[in-house]
């Protein structure tokens, strides 16, 4: 069956007839079939939820995070944290190329992927020994499939290949806001980004504003509120935690006047939902990016609060959404500037 | 603060300063606020995915059932199921307005909440003595508490009491459902609903057709099948576990022809995340009501199945909403006797 093979079914060890995403367990085996891909892993990019509850339940044990880590790949073929689901991304090399695969890339191509970790097939040669444990991108040699129906960026030669693997990682984002703010009715539209100093939120913060928005970003700490004030990347920044729906809501009030039309979360720890509901003006819409959102939380939040927002699960995918945020990041040296910051030593800075 | 107030933040005991929904306990105190009002329950109606839950956990042990869901409202002053996060709603005579309140009732009207139970401040005075334990329709005395953003509506003449409680319980489905397939661009648009013989799924399906559609139910066993194609509700009628994410698209697009412009989850098992974005053509939308959804795997599937879909949060609050759905109940027979088939003895039918 072409349809389950394009999307990787025949790699699902158990249970059987899943799809790869929900799959407990994955063959990485390296041998590929006529419509693969596999690629040579150089580095992988571990999702900032997962990390995030790694490194918390080994209390920054960085030896044991790497533990882990190994522990999963080993057991489930894939990287994907058990508690939070999520994965994240990889950069590498591509080795061979099946002969009917339709993804656009050739041998000796570096190349990131835009599929989740979640279901690629992977498996680790090194035992992730250069890697100390205690950030998010991971030095590591192995080796990963792509399938048919998987999406790969070649990666751009102007740009520091980690730095362009962290916006691909959050490349939805940008393209998502995008759309959402062009679909609203004729008008003007306010944008609050919660989460607006983060990677997604910055993007997402500079593609609504681009889009033709007025946005506020709204930050939990007065350095970020002064680093995002600086960096000049929003109309308006508001200072709040983005867990108090009240606190939430008085802040996007104050700096647009009014709720926004559009409200975007980009934090990832749980209990945002109600504050991005509370700050949403009647018709408006709430796109959720972060993976510790609860969709019982969102759903029954809404009705509880009697809201007509349209609330969306923040797909990752949106077509060209690699280019329009690596084009985001070279038009924006705001952006740009975040990013690298972030990224910090890593990129030899 | 009045926004605070409206939404019931002074009845949170904990943990301080979250919405109800979030809260661990809230304060069931039968003294009214200015803007409260009180209601004399006489019937819960538990959420599908909370019932199921406890049913299951102890093993259909109706008492054990009652006991524990006599231990959640006492711990937690409403009737949030821990593990499911869901609660249900409830049926009763207002006791008392107070004079601030802005909800058009009386004292002496018979009403149904139509805000979730898990924010909904409730004390129980009979302990559940008629009730047995093995059905989501929960006999009851006690009192619960509405806010000045509560949504109520006061019970029609022309309809079973229960029956009403059973359409107002899924009316965001209907509702969302109509808005969606309005929503689309021009151009014929097709509808499958997952679940499509349930009381979500079949007023979902009565309000596509209504707006225009072209319909697909599908449904988990011949018996639903059958029971659907009787009922006429929809162009055609698939069977498929809608667990199975190939098998969901195989039927879907078997019965259309292609894939459809909008799928519609009301099944509320985990798992048909997959099912219902294979199902779904590319730049279609897919709706979840189910309170089983994975906001994880809804946002990482689509991803790793590069689908380019909007996906929506079912919100189960529309301006309407309980209105809409009576109408379809009551305009389409094959809809109310599905609704009564399932409430079954206790319509005295």
């Amino acid at each position: 069956m072409t349809a389950a093979r394009s999307v990787g079914l025949h790699r699902v060890i158990e249970p059987a007839g899943v799809l790869p995403q929900a799959a407990l367990r994955l063959d990485p085996s390296p041998a590929i079939g006529p419509d693969e891909v596999r690629v040579r892993v150089r580095r992988l990019n571990l999702d900032a939820a997962s990390f995030r509850q790694l490194a918390q339940r080994h209390g920054g044990d960085g030896a044991a995070v790497r533990a882990e880590v190994l522990g999963i790949v080993a057991a489930r073929g894939k990287m994907q944290n058990p508690v939070t689901g999520s994965g994240g991304m990889l950069i590498g090399t591509v080795e061979e190329v099946g002969p009917e695969s339709p993804l656009k890339v050739l041998p000796g191509d570096r190349v990131a992927t835009l599929v989740s970790l979640t279901l690629t097939p992977l498996a680790i040669a090194d035992g992730l020994r250069d890697w100390d444990g205690r950030s998010e991108q991971v030095p590591c040699d192995g080796h990963a499939i792509l399938f048919a129906r998987s999406i790969v960026a070649v990666l751009p030669d102007d740009l520091d290949p980690e730095l362009a693997l962290a916006v691909f990682d959050v490349c939805g984002a940008p393209a998502l806001t995008d759309r959402v703010v062009r679909g609203q009715a004729p008008g003007p539209v306010s944008v609050a980004v919660l989460g607006g100093a983060g990677k997604s939120g910055s993007l997402a913060l500079a593609a609504a504003r681009r889009a033709g928005a007025r946005t506020v970003g709204v930050v939990p700490t007065e350095a970020e509120r002064d680093r995002l004030a600086a960096a000049g990347l929003a109309d308006a920044v508001a200072l709040a935690d983005a867990r108090d729906p009240v606190a939430v809501a008085a802040a996007v009030t104050g700096a647009l006047g009014a709720a926004a039309t559009v409200t975007v979360v980009c934090v990832d720890v749980p209990g945002c939902e109600h504050g991005a509901i509370l700050a949403t003006a009647d018709g408006g819409t709430v796109v959720f990016f972060s993976m510790a959102t609860s969709f019982a939380a969102a759903a029954l939040g809404a009705e509880g609060l009697a809201a007509d927002v349209t609330m969306l699960v923040g797909n990752g995918y949106v077509p060209g959404h690699a280019a329009f945020a690596l084009d985001l990041l070279r038009a924006e040296p705001a952006v740009r500037r975040l990013f690298e910051a972030r990224l910090g030593s890593r990129l030899g800075h």
